[in-house]
């Protein structure tokens, strides 16, 4: 498992709208391959950034499998108008004895 | 539930020894009130960087029941020798239908 952890700034005006299409946009992703989860979790100290943690079987299949198919622009078709600025992604990997 | 979200770096000499000391450290986590769960997870793109994931009943459980108890410091005197600089801490909260 690859955990894919992205930090999203949404645009102060566009908080409900974001969410709404969050709903869609994950009905896209969830159909790629080696899609686990989707977790999306609002800022208490920033209310304006998202916390976007998606579980993937292999990181290949979120960096390439997902990132380079057609189903990559219409997840950003979705979510994209709202972001205020460029989301910032890394991932992480499980610790043995950590789960 | 509020979900806890810290970012460690660690020094780059003390990876192994950082990640047994999590695992003493989380049972002192475990014990306070309001505790849900612990997850630790290492950078891909940033292998000193450490993700951990806390999930509380409350803001207040972490902020003010675990910080400010006694078994704050035994939590820390565990893993904070092998910090490479501050923790990055903040909190999140579920969005609505996006769990």
């Amino acid at each position: 498992m690859i955990l894919e952890h992205a930090l999203i700034t949404v645009r102060p005006d566009a908080h409900a709208e974001f969410e709404v299409a969050m709903t869609k946009a994950r009905e896209v992703i969830a159909a790629a391959h080696g899609f686990g989860s989707l977790r999306l979790l609002s800022g208490v100290e920033s209310p304006d950034r998202y916390l976007l943690l998606v579980e993937w079987d292999s990181l290949e299949d979120h960096t390439t499998g997902f990132r380079e198919s057609p189903a990559f622009l219409e997840w950003r078709s979705h979510i994209g108008p709202f972001f205020d600025g460029q989301p910032e992604v890394d991932h992480y990997a499980p610790v043995a004895g950590l789960p």
